[in-house]
């Protein structure tokens, strides 16, 4: 699949990422132009929080995945950190090419680096396809995910 | 149901909550004595972190109830922060007083005073009697929630 690089995402890489989570069946209603200053400011919350970590996927200077990483402190299982996985999407013209598994074990292993005891992530239940994948990663659909909208 | 407070954890409501913890069917296993540092080091990483905040409720000086809440900045939905509640707990001498609805509302509250566009948990597929709660409360099992241990 060429040489991939996993690193967090720069400034820069913004307009290709909004650009992938726009191109998705599910995601494709709910965002809007890469330039919406809504991504930058968002952008700059997550960049100054030392407990966030969004990371692309980089092929030659192109950005093919992106996904972010929360670290979370708890208390529970005592006082386990839990790594979170949100917005995982892959270029739709890079699928079959391994680059989502790489970058999912890249961010377990970033997860590992920073002493978490378990990596969760919630799949809408309608991505029947990704379900196969997060099990085939060792993921197991324990528990409900529930969402309220404000 | 008497006078319930809610507000931020100290470190003396510590023991109450991990007592709580601890008391639960899927919880006990996984937890030790409150008096166990590794508690206290995750109640400073919990408090030092403005993006996160430990609740309890409180009656007459007696914690009841213990919730936590992580605020979490991210790109996807033109950059919508999620609220996310982890470690629910209510006494359970205290239950069917409403404290953990009342509990819950107050959580939602203050996700929507940070700013948060939705609010998200997940629920052990094991604890049905907890997923009629949250549905109650308006929450939709619209996701399936994957965990794994490292």
């Amino acid at each position: 699949m060429g040489s991939i690089t996993f690193c967090r995402a720069a400034p820069d890489d913004l307009p290709a990422i909004v650009a992938l989570l726009a191109d998705d069946p599910i995601g494709s209603e709910r965002e809007s132009a890469g330039t919406d200053p809504c991504y930058a400011d968002a952008f700059s919350a997550i960049d100054g929080d030392p407990n966030q970590l969004l990371a692309v996927a980089d092929r030659g200077g192109r950005v093919l995945g992106v996904l972010q990483l929360s670290f979370i402190p708890g208390l529970t299982r005592r006082g386990m950190w839990r790594g979170q996985i949100e917005g995982v999407r892959v270029d739709a013209g890079a699928r079959g090419d391994g680059i989502g598994r790489a970058m999912l074990e890249w961010a377990i292993e970033e997860c590992r680096k920073r002493g978490c005891g378990m990596v969760q992530l919630t799949s809408d239940k309608r991505r029947t396809a990704a379900h196969g994948f997060y099990e085939a990663l060792g993921f197991r659909a324990t528990h409900e995910g529930y969402k309220l909208s404000l």
